[in-house]
């Protein structure tokens, strides 16, 4: 991709309202823009690495079975008042009337929407389990939106759906998921705490478990006991959250010390059971010849949260340090000066050479200072930064890496075969 | 993929209100199923065909210099009523507060959000021409939803934007933009046509043209000069619509006969000019060092309603007809019989080979009568069926070309050979 005619507005400083260093960043380097409190254009480069996060959660969730559909945003208002929540949910639930005055949602989660779809597209239980999932835009009017995509008003969020035909089967399928979880977030460059949750407004009879990532920003705080391993979310232990940093809790299992450390959710899992589907009716004929409720799990990740999460893990002073898994592109390259035409040849020649390769390559062809290109390239952070200066006459260019602080002078030919050894496998 | 734990329920008849072939065949196939009048979840079989028509757009847009951006579905009011539209609109804009009384919009298209991002970030012409686009979720309270996937309130949308610096960089940009569209139809196995177009509540002052598909179903009357080529929507002609089948217009440049015909509007181009960058002040500093506002194209494809219309041009007595570059999976592997372990081995055997070769294949794993498997396979219309039966235990299966009426017996290597020489290069 050529810079000059890329859309990507780098800023110096970020606007005084943003407190967390990953909104900071996801402003500075371009990746996003707010329209209003907690909604956000993606830009070109960040939603570049939104569609990365997508794809690893889509290859994962189909390693484990599940496959991919995509529900409507727009839910009839029945659907909430028939499975309850339609009150429940509150003011944090978009509604608004059609044409014809009848009531509708903006789609938070989809239990009633699938549930209701699986209850009139299943007969016997023979037919389970049935795995689905989908990664949508998703809406929920919160009462402070901030820290930027952590939390938003419209966003984007992996949900699935498990329907089993008994406990041991919904075990099964929650456990691959759980696992699947700890691979999406190891593929994404996250540090990530699995822990024992409360179902809050989702509800159900069964276990759950959050995925939660340490930051200094978190709004959950989790409980790690450093005898036996043991996680939880504080909130679980103790559900009064006023004074919940006060006290020093033991550990439940073991009396061990217990470490408190703030977070961020990223996933969370629940055995739902039949709390949707008995309200919403979807049933199947058991191995027994009668009617039952089908068993639910559900299964959900914060994608565009995630892109907040790794800007918190991986970044330092100048700015974002992308895992080569998300990064938007892989190599950066910069010619020094735009009007040396030896430095423009060897870099057009590379970047030919590297998208063929199928290399993602970032060109900064633009008119600015080199200070100005080395700094925007620090802040948004791309693996590699290639840099053609005045050794390109010779056959010589530049190479460091993001995450260290050492540039080598290196043959043009060896910073293609380099390039294309550390990333051309990967994708 | 096995068929037995995969959701698309396939129907015998289709619902009674369902009149358009292509509606029909939506439900009946199981690609998508309503959840309230003009909004409709797209199954796993369908979002895999919705998918392969996105990544034709986004690639064919990328090759003449787009890039993808992805803004909100939530709109402030205010932008609207900046650009004169909140009223213009009507009731197909849907509206509603949020918690705070502040009036939003759920965005049919997105010229008022675009315009003032780019307001915000651009400095001079010199960073001319952008040109960004978006495939979206959008949203239209239409008073009669119709026609399935035709004319919905929920539907996927491909929009672009161009921002230019002159009105001859515009005329490139939009033949540029016409061209990839004649190209991204072709690739969906689409008879288009490219007419002069009213630009309608978009408004603009330039030229602009639609692609229609001539189908009977289609709501857009195009009238075509069979001596000169000249192709144009009747309504430009002729803007009262009552009685437009009535008379006979005569070809405006050289008084030929015209020819009416049917059919669906899948893109429309515009050339917009400076409409919305002068009341959303999107302004940069012209080669005269005075600020101007920017000159504008937009380029829209209705990206669901791709899949109606496909239907209808493909489709036979049996259900639909896909063309390989759409279709939701390349090979439908049927063993005859589930207790055969002669044929279970054999459809195994192949459905792995078939698999690590990169070709998508559906394997109909479901105990089901052989007489239920065919017609289903018909009826989702998957290009190549291969049937493993008696003769797998001589080594031999049956293919059969979806478009062709005739099953050829083939050694099981042969299949396979076959199969990958087929699709494994359209990858």
């Amino acid at each position: 991709m050529r810079q000059h005619h890329y859309l990507f507005p780098t800023l110096r400083k970020a606007p005084s309202d943003a407190e967390a260093v990953s909104h900071q960043l996801l402003l500075r380097a371009g990746l996003v823009r707010p329209l209003a409190a907690g909604i956000y254009t993606y830009l070109p480069l960040g939603l570049r690495v939104l569609k990365k996060v997508s794809s690893i959660i889509q290859d994962e969730m189909e390693q484990i079975g599940f496959s991919e559909l995509l529900m409507p945003a727009m839910q009839p208002a029945e659907l909430w008042k028939t499975s309850g929540r339609y009150e429940v949910y509150g003011p944090e639930l978009i509604r608004f009337h059609d044409r014809h005055a009848r009531e509708f949602a903006l789609g938070p989660t989809h239990e009633e929407v699938i549930t209701s779809l699986i209850g009139e597209n299943i007969a016997s239980y023979r037919d389970l389990p049935l795995k689905l999932f989908q990664i949508q835009t998703k809406f929920r009017d919160e009462q402070r939106p901030r820290f930027g995509l952590l939390r938003g008003r419209e966003f984007m969020m992996k949900d699935a759906y498990s329907f089993e035909g008994s406990w041991a089967q919904l075990d099964r399928t929650y456990l691959e998921v759980y696992e699947a979880y700890l691979r999406i977030f190891e593929r994404c460059g996250l540090h990530v705490l699995a822990v024992e949750a409360d179902a809050g407004a989702i509800g159900g009879e069964g276990e759950t478990h959050e995925f939660i990532a340490p930051a200094a920003i978190g709004e959950d705080t989790v409980a790690i006991c450093s005898q036996c391993g043991f996680a939880s979310n504080l909130e679980v232990m103790q559900p009064s959250r006023e004074n919940q940093t006060d006290d020093s809790p033991s550990c439940p299992h073991c009396s061990g010390n217990l470490q408190l450390s703030r977070g961020i959710e990223l996933g969370h899992v629940f055995k739902l059971g039949t709390k949707y589907s008995s309200s919403l009716n979807a049933s199947c004929l058991g191995p027994d010849g009668k009617w039952q409720p089908v068993i639910m799990g559900c299964y959900g990740i914060g994608v565009s949260r995630i892109l907040s999460a790794v800007i918190e893990q991986h970044h330092d002073a100048e700015g974002i340090v992308w895992p080569s898994s998300l990064a938007p592109f892989q190599v950066h390259l910069i010619p020094v000066s735009m009007q040396d035409s030896q430095q423009m040849n060897a870099a057009e020649t590379l970047y030919r050479q590297l998208c063929d390769a199928g290399i993602e390559t970032l060109l900064d062809d633009r008119e600015e200072r080199p200070g100005v290109k080395f700094k925007d390239s620090d802040l948004i952070g791309i693996p590699v930064r290639i840099v053609i200066g005045k050794q390109a006459g010779e056959g010589f260019v530049e190479w460091k890496d993001r995450d260290r602080n050492i540039a080598v002078s290196t043959s043009l030919e060896s910073a293609f075969v380099q390039a294309v050894e550390r990333f051309a496998s990967r994708r």
